[in-house]
């Protein structure tokens, strides 16, 4: 019993495909093929902000099981601009990454980050964290820095409507998100898949309205935004599950900035295929790791004298060759290896917890497998 | 041509072994065996002070050519305490490095680091820099420390006299350092070599008396200190000429804490064998490059938009998979892979001059090699 969809956008090109092999209730595994690179779906993306998942080389990437990097737009035509990546023939050359990669659309952090902004209609000028100078980025913008920078998968320019938001600013702030993701899809580009934006912040008549009106442009993929950004967990669960059947369902669907690995998983349950997060890495920089047994703090002294293995169901090239009382020693002398070290484990952890729910999925156990989890997390 | 000398400490362990293969002038090349290791000398020991060489995993030290580690007594001993490493089945186990590794005495840092030290005949009263706890390490001490650490080279108690100092608390000094050295001597050890180092300071008589009263405890190899803490360059050169002229030939001799490729070639000219420094792994840190074309700073502006290799002769890991443009805005960036790749880079770099400096010795053209090297250096 195979559902299979199949969805080219250029026949002749293929700059991306998209195939759902498998279904188990509303999840769904599948292929993601981006410029000739076929990835398994649900898929994690690990944040290198400034064009390097922080404490991490490429080589360790694909170790730990990363296919795909999402590296973030604002960021980087700050500092180093998108000439100088552009000149370098492109981000993945520039990085040294030869997988795929994901640029978001600058919105999320032009919004977060940056002091004394302006929004109007025709996009958000505001000031440089790094100098002060005053920038702007509208969705025209966004999509030549995005053309620039060479990635696989581009996302339109939207504004991360931010919660608490009125019901008011919530329509005004998805209609402008409308508008321009409509620029962005009228922008020429080439080899480079374009993603539509969801927003319509807790209301679910808003996001029903701002899913319709994106998926009415025909993306070749959707994602949701707006989530993790200060609600209530409930609350970002009822906008996965209320906002899902709007998506179409031959397209990659794909949870913007989310999240912990219980949010992953109700996420995958709802019929999410991509993610992305800081989570595994910002954590491991604090001393927080994922294992098989629930959350550890290597801080905690009580692992001064353990000579154990951090998680004996693991094996990272951490696990395999380390012990807590070092990862304990290594964190508490402020050791760049133990950066290093702790954000290994965290993605490996992480790449384990998606090839796991590939492989549930498949066979048809996914709810058996995130409630095990869910017992844990 | 070839002047062989052996010498093993205990035949029926044979914890440390040396032979010198090769001589041009008073530079010589040979081999090091250390508990069944064998290594090429002159070599070069990169420092892992805390139990780790900052920002590197142990196999990265030996992917750029490190065969044997040096590690802080002083620092391990108040974090995580040689107990902890003791516990873990010694030093090597606890950082995961299977080479040999050498511990200093920790003489140097608690006269470095340490406020409110206090000197007795019998050692060392010091409050931790850590917690302010007070703490007395003498030669005992020490070697009981480095016992527990479980180094293959440990190093004689020793007050590293400080730069300048009087003909009068210098000569003091080197009696104290013998006296110390004599109770490090008498220490029961097994398995483990025992270093003395000559002290002495600028002073030529008292280098040669210390190194005199050092030799005659018959120790299995000699290091110098006391030199790079201050002085003059020419100064340094002199201490460096001036005492390996009473350093046994048949045993390795260890200039420590040196230093730059050019004090490296001085000192190698002069017949020494041994060196350890922060210098490549530090100045990796603060953006300084050692290049075949002499040193570089990667923040350099000039750097911004060069998408070419950084140093065209080498072929580390850093040259090979990424430009000058990319390591200067990780640099700018203040990201962690920026330290990882310029610590990668310098200590290929120190690994390839030794490499370099072993083969001109081999080759009696060890002059020309230096030559060479400080018309850059």
């Amino acid at each position: 019993m195979l559902t299979r969809y199949i969805y080219n956008n250029h026949s002749y090109m293929k700059t991306i495909e998209f195939t759902i092999s498998h279904r188990d209730g509303r999840a769904r595994a599948g292929n993601l093929g981006l410029n000739g690179h076929r990835l398994s779906t649900p898929l994690f993306m690990p944040v290198g902000t400034q064009g390097t998942v922080k404490a991490m080389a490429p080589f360790e990437l694909r170790e730990v099981g990363a296919e795909i990097v999402l590296c973030n737009t604002f960021h980087l035509y700050l500092r180093p601009g998108h000439d100088v990546i552009a000149g370098a023939g492109g981000l993945h050359r520039f990085i040294g990454w030869d997988g795929p990669v994901l640029t978001d659309s600058g919105g999320f952090q032009v919004y977060s980050l940056s002091p004394l902004r302006k929004i109007s209609d025709e996009g958000v000028k505001f000031r440089s964290y790094l100098d002060g100078s005053t920038h702007f980025i509208g969705p025209r913008e966004s999509m030549e820095i995005q053309k620039a920078l060479g990635a696989d998968v581009i996302m339109a320019f939207d504004e991360c409507t931010p919660y608490p938001s009125t019901y008011d600013y919530t329509l005004k702030s998805l209609m402008l998100t409308t508008g321009w993701a409509r620029v962005c899809r009228d922008f020429p580009l080439e080899g480079q898949t374009l993603f539509g934006i969801v927003q319509g912040g807790v209301y679910d008549d808003l996001r029903k309205q701002s899913a319709e009106e994106i998926t009415a442009l025909d993306f070749d993929g959707y994602a949701v935004g707006g989530v993790s950004v200060g609600e209530p967990k409930n609350l970002m669960y009822d906008i996965v599950w209320g906002t899902e059947p709007y998506l179409p369902e031959e397209k990659p669907r794909y949870l913007m900035g989310i999240g912990f690995p219980e949010d992953i998983l109700e996420a995958v349950e709802a019929g999410f295929d991509m993610f992305d997060c800081v989570v595994p890495t910002r954590t491991a920089r604090h001393g927080t790791l994922f294992t098989s047994f629930g959350r550890v703090s290597i801080k905690n002294s009580i692992f001064k004298r353990d000579f154990t293995q951090l998680d004996p169901q693991c094996s990272c090239y951490t696990c395999k060759n380390f012990t807590r009382a070092y990862l304990h020693h290594l964190f508490r002398a402020g050791e760049i290896l133990s950066i290093r070290l702790n954000t290994i484990h965290n993605l490996h952890f992480y790449f384990s917890l998606f090839s796991g729910i590939r492989q549930a999925i498949m066979e048809n156990r996914f709810t058996a497998y995130k409630k095990a989890w869910t017992q844990i997390y």
